[in-house]
This record gives C-alpha cells, structure tokens and sequence, in this order.
C-alpha cells in the first residue's frame, strides 16, 4: 500500500528538477530492474506487483521492496501501459574522465541531441555494439529522463554517460575527432584510426559551430534517395556498424 | 473558419477505421505537404495558418485550402504541437506488384512491424538509401497512421507501400529471401545477390514462423556487447547501409 506521500514523490522524479535534487531516476520493467540489480548501480526501492515479486528474491537481498497494486503502479508509472514494476535508482556520481582513457578506441560523443528516445535508442544500439561510454555535450538531453531509460531497454544499466564541454574535453585529449555532417567523405571510403571520436550532431541543426571547429574529419552516410536527412539514432547506428565491421581497427 | 463537422471529419482521419471509409490520411506541416503537392499523391484539402499559405500559392492550384487559426488547428492535428498546416491526402489505390518488379534489386521487406513510429522511420532511411517500395506484410502497421506519416519525414510522398501476403509473394518471385536473425551469418560477410528480398520483423518476436519456412538466408547483425536486441528501424538502417555500400551489387 502507497501513501500518498510516496506517490507524489516517486511521481516528482518523471521531472528533472527532482531527479537532480534527490538524486533518483527511475527504471521501469522487471528485465530492466534485473538488469540494473546485476551492474554496478545502486538500487534505492522496487515497487512491484505480486506476480513480480519473485523475479527478485535472489536477486534484491537488502533492496527496500514494497509490494503494490496495478493501480498503484500505474499512478507512479510514466508509462501509459505500466510494466510490472518500479525501481527508483541511485544517480551515479560524476566519475572524472582521464584522457588516457580515450587512447586506442572510438568513442562515441553527442552534440547537443534533444529528443529522450533517441538518445535511449543510440544507448541499446551502443551497447548492442560493444561500445562502453557515450560522452555528452552539457546540452544533450539528460539520460534519467524516464523516456530515455525505457528505450534504452537496460542497456543504461551497463553504458557510462558523460556529460562534458566538448570542445575542453578535445583540447585535452588530442585525438581525431570525426564528426557526422552532409557534406563530408563517404563513410564508405574512411581509414578510420586507431583512436578518436566520432560525434553526432543535433536532430534539426546538426554539430554545433563550436564542436564543427574540433572536428578534423568530417563524415557523411552517402545519401541515395530523397530523404533530406536520417534520424540521429539512425545515423549513429550506421556509425556503429561501420565502427565495427572486421575491416576497421 | 472551421464548422464543428468539419472538425470532427478531419479528426475522424485520426483513426484507421474512418481513414479507410474516406480513402484520407493526414500529413502536417507545410514542408511535408509541400512534398506530397509535388509527389504523385492527390490533395483533397488543405488546412493552414495564414503565415503558410504563401508556401502553397504557386504549388497547389486546384487544391481547396482553408485559413485557419492556431486554435483550430490544434483541434484538428494529431500532434501535441502542431505544424503550420495540415493536408488531407488521398489514400493510393493498390498496385498490382509483377513478379518482375523484384528482378534486379533488393527489396526491404516488414513483416508484422507493429510500431507506427518504427515504421515512420523505417520509410525514412529507406528513402535515403534510394529504395523506391517497401513491402509490408498485410498484419503491418498501416503506413497512414499519423504517427508512421509523420516519422516519415515527407519520404512517405516517395516510397511506394505495398501491403501483401508474403509467402504468396516468395513463392510466386522465387529470388532469394533474406531474413534478420540473431543466429544466421553475419551480415558483414554475406554475398549478396543481385536480386532478393530482405526482411526485417516483429519488435518483439522477429520473423514469424510462415515467412521463417521462406527465407533462404538468415542474416545477423553481428553483436559485441551486451543488448539483448536491436530496435527493428534500427536492425532497417543497418540492413540498408550494407546493402548500398560500394562492394554490393
């Protein structure tokens, strides 16, 4: 049974103002809740429903777990068709990141992406792709937005998000910076090195003008057809597989 | 000035059950219209605020349109925050596709994709990458939806849907069939041949067991870490980066 004062503050973190201030997000889905059970996030609460329970016996040892109605879920849910469970996760703290880390790998980078689905997406398909971090500009939209989380599917449970200047953070580093753009070398036809990062724009603007001056190569995915151009989780995706096909480093 | 029946006409498109009664759909915003004013599509109406109706006085002659105001047309849209404009557009009579069509090229193929958004997108990238039709099995999401219109960024006036029983259709082509699933060969090493279908499947659960008995290549997206799958727009834009890449026929 929920109080109302527990509703009302599990329903303050769908807002990022809470979530910053309480330092909680929320993940939704009993796969999902495993999944961040067994990383290295700390869980803070499951609420779940009766025939979920189970699912995290063996699992929850000394996790706070309250056992809730379909009701109930759906009134702290921020899903219009809830799962069958809730859990409020501990925020990671900011970890520094040492330009030694970044030595012998492509790292990806997001400029400035807005949309919370699109960036879950470009999460998934990331850790699909063996890729471990994603590192942010300050502006990209925040990866607790419960909106993000779904899409990620609980892929969030096992990539680090990096929210950084970006252009400090090239400076520092050093290394090739490739970034996507319309009117750069086929993707097709890049020797890619042995280390950088290859940087996503913006849905509507694309890179912004401080990051473009860091980029020292500028990529296109050639376009055969009309579109005028391709989702960012999309373009990311093309990234990845190509990132990954056994001709590349 | 809309009247009430007006209104609730237009908002009836909304749902499939009257796009089907009325052979309309809806397309929103002035860019995307613009698009299906020059595509082969045939306007029946337009709906836009006085700042957009220049964008259509040298493109839609014989077109009715209607000024309309903010406020109405938030009544009318199906979108959170409208556009500047919103077009009825007659729903194409289907085709009959000839086994010949298929000779010579590779055709993406749906099979049961439920997600509007997913297949918005999916029409995109196909777009992009020049793919002139996208076959959809007839359990498909409808490519009308309001949802899948607007994911499609305008592709939609350029790509021809064709909504089928696919077993009928493999057997009647007999090319090869090329299926994404997560146990064949990896797409990075498949000799494609010059003509065939390739099909992507339900979110959820892949290829259904009917088309499963056609295809005669299973094809994986190789993975290297640790997301149990991909989102299927994606698993699209990974297939159809492959396939235009320079070594491909």
């Amino acid at each position: 049974m929920l109080s109302k004062s527990q509703i009302s503050f599990v329903c303050s973190l769908h807002q990022k103002k809470y979530r910053k201030e309480y330092n909680l997000f929320i993940v939704e889905g009993s796969k999902s809740i495993i999944e961040f059970i067994n990383s290295n996030y700390e869980i803070e609460h499951i609420y779940s429903q009766k025939e979920a329970i189970t699912k995290f016996n063996n699992l929850s040892g000394k996790i706070k777990h309250t056992e809730i109605t379909a009701t109930e879920l759906k009134k702290i849910s921020a899903l219009t068709t809830p799962h069958d469970a809730l859990a409020l996760v501990v925020i990671p703290a900011t970890t520094n990141m040492l330009p030694e880390s970044f030595k012998n790998k492509l790292t990806l980078v997001l400029d400035k992406v807005q949309d919370p689905g699109n960036l879950g997406t470009i999460i998934r398909t990331a850790d699909w792709f063996g890729f471990k971090e994603i590192i942010c500009s300050e502006e990209t939209v925040e990866a607790y937005n419960p909106k993000t989380v779904q899409a990620t599917m609980g892929s969030l449970s096992r990539i680090k998000i990096h929210y950084t200047d970006l252009p400090s953070l090239f400076e520092l580093t050093n290394i090739p910076v490739y970034g996507a753009f319309l009117d750069g070398t086929s993707i097709y036809n890049t020797n890619w090195e042995a280390e950088g990062f290859v940087v996503l724009g913006n849905e509507g603007n694309g890179i912004t003008k401080e990051v473009e001056k860091c980029v020292t190569h500028k990529i296109t995915i050639p376009k055969f057809g009309g579109a005028e151009s391709l989702n960012v989780a999309i373009s990311a995706a093309i990234f990845c597989t190509e990132l990954r096909r056994p001709n590349v480093k």
